[in-house]
C-alpha cells in the first residue's frame, strides 16, 4: 500500500506539471493555430444609439454559438487614434475557424441567419475582411 | 517493486488523460482571451509581384518576434466572395494583445521600427482596426 501511495503522489505531481506546462503563458508570440480569419466592421444606423449597440452585441453574443466558430472577439474602437486607424466603424466582430469549409459552414447555419434576420435593421454598413493563413 | 510500476502506469494513464482533455478541439467557440485585436491590412504598390509580397510576407514574420505580441495571422484573401468582402488588399496581419499598452509597446518595439524602415516602400496603403473587447 505504501508504494502504490507513492507511485499516486509521484503521478499527481507529473499531472500538476505537465498542466502547468500546457497551460503556460507563452514568452513569444504564438502563430494562430486556426487558419481562417473572418473579420466583420459593422456601422449603425443610429451610431449614437447605445441601445441599438447593444442590441447588436447581444446578437453576436448569441450568435458565438455556432459550432464551427474556433474563436471570436467582439470589440470596440480602441483608443488608439492614428491617420492609418479606421475607428468610424461602431463594433468588430473577429471569428477564427480551422478551414474555409468551417467558414462556409457558418454563413448556412441557422443561429447566423436568425442573427442576419434580426440584426440587419440595426446596421448601416457591412464590411468584411476574409484571410486564409499562408503556408 | 509490482505495487510501484502499476503506479507508475496510472500515473501515466492520468497523465495522458489530463493532456488529450486539455489539448482537446473545443465544442464551441471561445471568447478569445486577449482583449486587443489589431488587424491590419496592406495594399502593394505592386500587387502583381509576387516577389514583393514575400517580402512583405518575410518582414511580417520576422515582426512577430516582438514579445508583447500574444498570437499572430499571416493571411492573404480567401477564396471566399461575397459583395460586402473586400478582398482588394494584399496581405492581412492580425495581433492579439493582452492589453491597449501591450499594443503600444510593440508599436515602439525596435523590432517594429525596423519593420517599418525596411518594407513601408513595398506598400501603397495601409488600413488598420484596433478593437478592444467589450465587458
Amino acid at each position: 500500500m505504501k508504494e502504490r501511495a507513492h507511485g499516486r503522489i509521484i503521478g499527481a505531481i507529473v499531472v500538476g506539471l505537465a498542466a502547468a506546462s500546457l497551460m503556460a503563458t507563452p514568452a513569444r508570440s504564438a502563430e494562430l493555430p486556426q487558419k481562417f480569419v473572418h473579420h466583420v466592421y459593422f456601422w449603425l444606423k443610429q451610431p449614437d444609439d447605445a441601445s441599438d449597440r447593444a442590441r447588436l452585441i447581444d446578437g453576436l453574443r448569441k450568435l458565438a454559438a455556432v459550432k464551427t466558430i474556433r474563436s471570436h472577439h467582439i470589440g470596440i474602437p480602441a483608443a488608439t487614434d492614428r491617420e492609418v486607424i479606421d475607428r468610424s466603424y461602431a463594433v468588430s466582430w473577429m471569428l477564427t475557424f480551422d478551414s474555409k469549409a468551417d467558414q462556409d459552414a457558418y454563413q448556412v447555419d441557422p443561429i447566423h441567419l436568425r442573427f442576419v434576420d434580426q440584426c440587419s435593421p440595426l446596421w448601416a454598413r457591412v464590411v468584411v475582411y476574409d484571410s486564409e493563413a499562408i503556408e
